[in-house]
């Protein structure tokens, strides 16, 4: 039986190249390199992650990262039984075990006894010890260990150290171009693409809007939301404001300004 | 069986709409994008989420959100049992392993855990990782996610992170204009227009005051306990100090101003 | 069996009213709306409460309220048994599924988790979740809750968020009036009319020291305590410090204030 | 068989009054009436509450407060069994429910669910809710609450608050008279009362440091401890040193204060 | 079976008095009052416990106090057996119950609740309340507790209460004598006199960096290591340099001055 | 059965001394001192411990340090079983029962009691107190201490007290000189001297980059990384880019400086 059968891709994920980022994780993937992905929210790190992981037939096993996500979460825990205690890995210890990718989603959330488990598996050692079961644990050579963040929320208290950040190649994420996005758009959302080139347009007024104190500009996702909404039978404005401009802020002055870029647009 | 019996609703909740907030729910529904709604209190976030489930037919479980909720209260847990530990289903699995609508009310005040664990659901994946079960949860076709806070709240540590707002379709809530107002009031609780008229009046009163200090101004849910105690017999000036004067503040001069308006209104 | 035996009131719990507060109660009892009490410390809220469900015949279940409390312990537990685990409502779920009236004294103390498991409960869904047992508990029909806190101790971190606080209809306590604190002090403390009214105005003189620091006067409770003592043979003067100067303060200044206040009423 | 058997006092604790405090101590007895003991550190506040459980023959439960004792260590808990689990009362619930004087020693220290978890039974419900156990208890008639603290202590975090002073009657403690101290010393050192008054002349040199940052002068523990070192051989300038001077502070100019004041004593 | 037969020394620890402290510590012994050492890092205090209870023919229980170190920790805890649970004595009250020495080694580093649970076993009580086994154990006649802490780390978080303090008899430590010093090294770390007097005068000079940021200057134990590298073939400036300068700091500037210190001396 | 099996290192770990590290870290041994190795990330420090261990033919057991590790993670813990408790020794009492070499990585990471549970055996006593288990583990002869820490790394927070440092003898650590460096980049990332020359002397300016803000330069880890990327076909720009530009920075004028050398290396 295989204990990662639920977490193998079945069909392909849909994946955009915005440039050579296969290539470099397959290079990575030659000598099972960690991989750290930099990159805003919704700019499809996820997408790629699973799109590799389907192109390389491996597992995926993914860990979306939070403060409370303790060392035991990832590494497994004993559990009471009628026979007395039974040892469960948790899902890092799986996907070391069995050779899986195992994808850390938003790895500067976690807390630092989680980022320093990663440190004996992203090294030469390929190891994982798990004090509370006395063992120590060599990783499939199928393993491989990738993790993602956004350096824009990067603060004091949520920096990953050097001793970190020197174990992994990087590769960095951005916005796809304008014709990709749209084509993307109009897959994803099911709408025409002279629509579709009206939000991406929308959506890059948005991302100016940063240097007036907005968080982060409109994504990917929210166009498909906004598509998806049109092709619901939403006007598009009632669309672009739903998916789009009340999701993105609550102050007053930015929503003013995010309308008048949606009524501009439609 | 049916494991969610306990949660349909059996009896239409009674809601007046205010604008196309359903139609666009609908709309976000064919997609089953997620939604988020925003408002203050007492302005009918609740009931609009327990009508669309009546009107949709499906299962509501709804979780008030707090800041000692843990990931596993959400996700589930095991339980020892004779024969050993059995796993129980927190009420975001059972919402999705069974196809319910989940409602996580006032998410502004929810942990970060919580509202990470949300993040594979609130995309295409559609999946919650029950990381203590061993399972990647692939939700039902029927589950779809909605939370609602007020933004009125948002402090410098209570704010929602761009990777869980963009995930969501917006709906904004306002309180009803005020004939909507009066007649909501006349139903829920049981008084004639007139008297129901003069309470909007007191409510629209105590709103203005946001600006002199006042937290937040009377909501609809008030003016329904005001004319409850009018309908049990006290008087009117009476029951609006008890049900609207009194529970809005504990500050002296705003209490006295608030006195001073239901002194005026009746 | 009624598993709240222990809860009910046998004899009645002396209350002396000080306006129409028990009208209002009753009035806010025909609709089951929440009560919130406020009022200093000692001034009878809690008396009150006894007094009331004694008069409607339902049983009291009562909660400190402390930042330790968690929302498990209002809610209710597994237990372990020799036939695995079995479940024990809390206080709160126990008066909600049994028909009591719940007292949560001291709301403000309360942590967030706690105020918040009241919420579903305080509006027209009168339901508790109890996400750890997998049921959605419907409020026994008898069910009604009733809080209580100190405005005098509101500060930036305890406060009543709108959302809790729109939900009650509130009630005001402050110390009995002159005549009526006397007849108290006879009744509760067995000593004459003439004693009692001398300490009354020592507690009146106690009040007024707030403008200088004191925290708090002397309660009615305070003066019983001086009552009893009076009555177990200490002298008057001895009794007044020892119950009501001494506990007020450990302040120098303001000691050597109440102790003086002590000399002139005996 | 007596539960509190182990606590029972066979012999008289020595104390020595130092005014009326047995007395008043028996006129909040006849009421069982709260009581609280206010003090410096070594002026035998805890002698005094064993002897009054001696002269009352009451058994004694003693509980020294810290910030990690929880409400449930005071109040009971589940303990597992091979016939599953069994309630077991902590301190405060085995002394109300079997009689006994229950002495909280230093409050201050205690953190706020502990010390509201006193408020039912310091007034006239004298009731403990034992929510774990599902139990009202209520109190035996012979059990008194005592608790103590020190008010030189009392910081900004570290207050009783007025909910809970008031629920009480407090007699206040001071270092005894010289030669009632210098008696003592003999008693309990086992030297002649000219070496006695000598260490009771110093203690009261040390009080005096207090003005220049000492936290607290020497007490008559201390004193005793001197006398006991002398009885055992030490020189009395040795003994004072190393129980009184080098105990007292690490600051060096503190250090040369006292042990100067040590010299000119010997 | 003796339960302490792993905690009695067998063998005479070497130990070099400085002055009257042997004869001070049995003075104290022979009242039982507990005993508080003070003096630097590294000067002996463990050791001279090992001698005084090597001396005395009493088991010695040593505890290393740390943040963490809990009071259940020290007392004890239930364990749960094939017959239920069963109780363990933690150091403490093994060493109370059964008349050890209990050393705890820098109390300072203790919580609140380890420091408070002392004080019953410091005075004239001799008892340890086992809150969670229901007992109050009286210390066997042979117990007796000494503890130790460096009044140099002494901070605003890290100080003993004086009710902690003033509960015992004091003895200060100071690096010894430099001929005794020399002794020392020669005995322990296999040298001859020439060279340990030579790591004795370093030591000097180290310790009067400390007026220029060097938090403490190098222990009697540094100058055993460094011999000790010598004896193991490394040149006698080589094991200066790391078992002396190296662990001493990390700051470029002192290190600088320490190295050149080690080269002045070799 | 040898219950270090799992951790003796089969092959000879490739290491490449730079000093006389080996000499000294020997001479530590013939005494059994605990030895601290300071030094950057990446500079080889676990490399040479486990080279000591293959070279020592003991065992290594390898702690990742962080301050969620406590110590009952460290000494062991009570597995539930079927015939009850069962103890489990962590890995610190693992390798000092049976006498392995244990190294903790990043010590300053660690929590107070984790570094206070190191004391006893880090001085001649060699053991380590097993409260919980009640048994004061003795140190098996082959037992040895390693930990390391990054001193640059320090803070307020994060500092090894003196009482710590003190027990240990030190090793500093820095980058190879630039041939040896090329030399391990020739032959753990099998690409051609002349590449590696250039990747030393691009870390080599990295390296300068501190004094403009960069944490940490590029360490000899981050050259392997690249060579194996270019031998997995990557162009060096792009190589080096990933593998050393882009993780060691997210600011963009660092990012920007860091490309530009990239640049004008290959």
């Amino acid at each position: 039986m295989d204990p990662l059968a639920g977490w193998r891709l079945d069909q392909e994920p849909y994946y955009q190249p915005a440039g050579r980022e296969i290539e470099a994780f397959e290079a990575a993937r030659a000598s099972r390199l960690p991989v750290l992905l930099k990159g805003p929210t919704g700019c499809g790190k996820t997408r790629f992650v699973e799109h590799m992981a389907w192109r390389l037939k491996v597992p995926l096993v993914t860990v979306a990262c939070h403060e409370d996500l303790t060392a035991g979460d990832l590494a497994g825990r004993w559990l009471l039984d009628a026979q007395g205690t039974r040892w469960m890995d948790g899902p890092l210890a799986m996907a070391a075990r069995h050779g899986a990718l195992c994808y850390l989603d938003e790895l500067l959330e976690a807390r630092s006894d989680t980022t320093v488990l990663l440190h004996p598996l992203a090294d030469t050692r390929r190891a994982l010890p798990l004090e509370r079961h006395g063992e120590l644990l060599q990783a499939h050579p199928d393993f491989q260990l990738v993790v993602s963040y956004n350096p824009g929320y990067q603060g004091v208290h949520k920096r990953l150290k050097p001793s970190t950040r020197q174990r992994f190649v990087a590769l960095e994420f951005r916005y796809p171009e304008p014709t990709v996005e749209a084509a993307i758009v109009v897959r994803e959302g099911g709408i025409d693409e002279s629509l579709a080139r009206r939000l991406v347009q929308l959506a890059e007024r948005t991302r100016r809007l940063q240097d007036q104190g907005l968080e982060e500009g409109a994504s990917t996702r929210m166009l498909v939301h906004a598509a998806r909404l049109v092709r619901a039978g939403l006007p598009p404005a009632l669309a672009a404001r739903q998916a789009i401009a009340d999701p993105l802020s609550d102050d007053a002055e930015l929503l003013a300004a995010l309308n008048a870029l949606v009524c501009a647009s439609f």
